[in-house]
């Protein structure tokens, strides 16, 4: 039997993505947004709302950097997620986070996630859908497989519950994609 | 050190989406998809190309159902996302799925997939782009916790990991969104 909820935003696995900014004067922010996603080979959707400082970041610099929140770094993602830098302006140190410019956009790399996408805003939209385009993704070694490309064993990123907001960690491969199902090629 | 990869489409995590559509004469179809999330608070987007037979029955239907792949239902969630059905056409019993049609909307609820969004089309973009909106998200039983609602560690989705082509197994709660953080409130 199933039971039906009606429109639920329960999604399994969301992402927790965040998104570093520089507002105007240059000063840092980040936020945590599990809305988000690829949108074409080379850019990534994120869906915003107006009254981040986030957004009206990325509207003057015309640029963001999309990091993946870890289970090392889970409470001062989790953190930049509860305050808005429109009323904690340094919530980005609080958080323990610094950052480096990135070499490619207009956007701080924050030094504590170890791996991130730097990209250029293609629009916003009138319903306040973000379209940037993927200029570079940078990894720390220290989270690279031996084939020197990111492992996710190493990286321990987290997922987004949103039935009960539990972040969810990951602890080993289930399979191979484009090669389970080939049980059942006849 | 940080490492440079240029750009790629490396979102950790991301889902493991099965959509399931009808065509004009009816037929079940599935397809899996990766890159996919919230659009909305009643909408979700779906990144499709345009020869997908799925993409075709959206467009004739106005309507589709987006699961949740499972650790139980790997083998052929993957196959689904091998094969298409214009070469295919019974590549969903090959599967060894079968389907149940929406009470709500004009596409197939696979039964072996325990939740499932229900969604009716609001546009496809130029770019391919779907937008759906979700009337209803259904779940079974045997997936509930006991607060009534669908419980991840029975549910046991799988995420894409899109660097090595892993399927990735969660297996606990990391911690609690919106509460984490607070320890840095001061």
């Amino acid at each position: 039997m199933r039971k039906n909820f009606g429109c639920r935003t329960w999604i399994f696995p969301e992402p927790v993505l965040i998104v570093g900014t520089y507002d105007k004067d240059g000063n840092a922010n980040a936020m945590n947004a599990a809305w988000g996603g690829m949108y074409d080979d080379d850019k990534i959707i994120l869906c915003l709302s107006k009254d981040h400082k986030t957004t009206e970041n990325i509207r003057e610099k015309g640029a963001f950097t999309v990091a993946f929140a870890t289970e090392d770094t889970m409470v001062p993602c989790d953190y930049v997620g509860i305050v808005s830098a429109n009323k904690v302006p340094d919530k980005l140190s609080k958080a323990g986070f610094t950052v480096t410019p990135s070499e490619f956009v207009d956007a701080p790399v924050i030094n504590e996630l170890p791996m991130a996408m730097e990209c250029r805003l293609v629009r916003i939209d009138d319903d306040e859908h973000v379209i940037g385009e993927i200029v570079n993704v940078n990894a720390d070694e220290s989270v690279l497989g031996d084939n020197g490309k990111p492992d996710w064993r190493k990286l321990k990123p987290i997922a987004y519950d949103p039935v009960n907001f539990d972040y969810i960690a990951f602890s080993r491969k289930a399979g191979t994609a484009f090669k389970e199902g080939k049980a059942l090629l006849s």
